[in-house]
């Protein structure tokens, strides 16, 4: 649950560099941000956060974006605020994504604890709680079940 | 195709009032953005375009925002960015959000006309043409079925 922290416009571009896109999403992932942080991926470890300003993802809808950041182990994205066509996906694909005005108060490399449902950060290396939006409860639902896809697949399963 | 403009910030208290959310939607859309200007309900026209600059549909995620904006018969929302969750509920509503670096281009009454599959606003009042955030033809297609409840029910009657 370390955060990696970006700033603000990071694009989908960084995200999802477009010369990778023939490739699958493994080799994709790997030169995520790199642009940025040329260690992201290698050193990115399953449960990590992203933080990041204002518009994160925004530019292109690619959904390979937000599944570049979940192959990699990311379990939630915190940000000033976000495009909302890359948010939309980031959902979609079972990656929680919350909007947060006091994101800078994260650095890079503290630990924190998102709750989506309740709206609130735990900074546990600074020991402050921000407050960020709340994700209601029917969609981290889908969220949890691994986005809109497995969410239906389950829903449907259990229709009459 | 009237522009009706608003500010930075609005949020989903001004959009849908939290003390009329216990009566009908079309209650709650009589009350719309009263707030910022009392004759928005009233004067708006089936077809017009609610302009509007950063983080617009901030605050809770009733979804009865945008539903509001909808049955008041606006066609398009334009803004120069929108918060995650409301554009996620105008989009799955039908009701089609498209983000403009140049959203200041559009003055109150303007007539213009949105192509969000092509990115792009023409203002038929200055002439200008404005550069949008172009939405993938398959969620415009979502869009225009009338949301995402139509859209699975039209394609889940085409399953074998």
């Amino acid at each position: 649950m370390n955060a990696w922290v970006f700033g603000d416009d990071v694009d989908t571009d960084a995200i999802a560099p477009g010369r990778y896109l023939k490739f699958d999403i493994g080799e994709i992932a790997r030169h995520s941000m790199e642009t940025l942080d040329p260690d992201f991926s290698s050193r990115v470890r399953k449960g990590d956060i992203v933080v990041a300003g204002r518009n994160f993802g925004a530019g292109s809808s690619r959904e390979q974006a937000p599944a570049a950041l979940k192959h990699l182990g990311i379990s939630a994205l915190v940000a000033e605020s976000f495009a909302g066509l890359f948010y939309r996906n980031a959902l979609n694909l079972g990656l929680p994504a919350v909007a947060c005005a006091e994101v800078k108060k994260i650095r890079a490399g503290d630990r924190v604890r998102v709750d989506a449902e309740r709206g609130r950060i735990e900074n546990l290396t600074t020991g402050e709680t921000l407050a960020c939006e709340t994700i209601p409860a029917h969609l981290m639902q889908m969220v949890r079940d691994g986005g809109l896809l497995a969410h239906l697949e389950k829903r449907l399963a259990r229709a009459p």
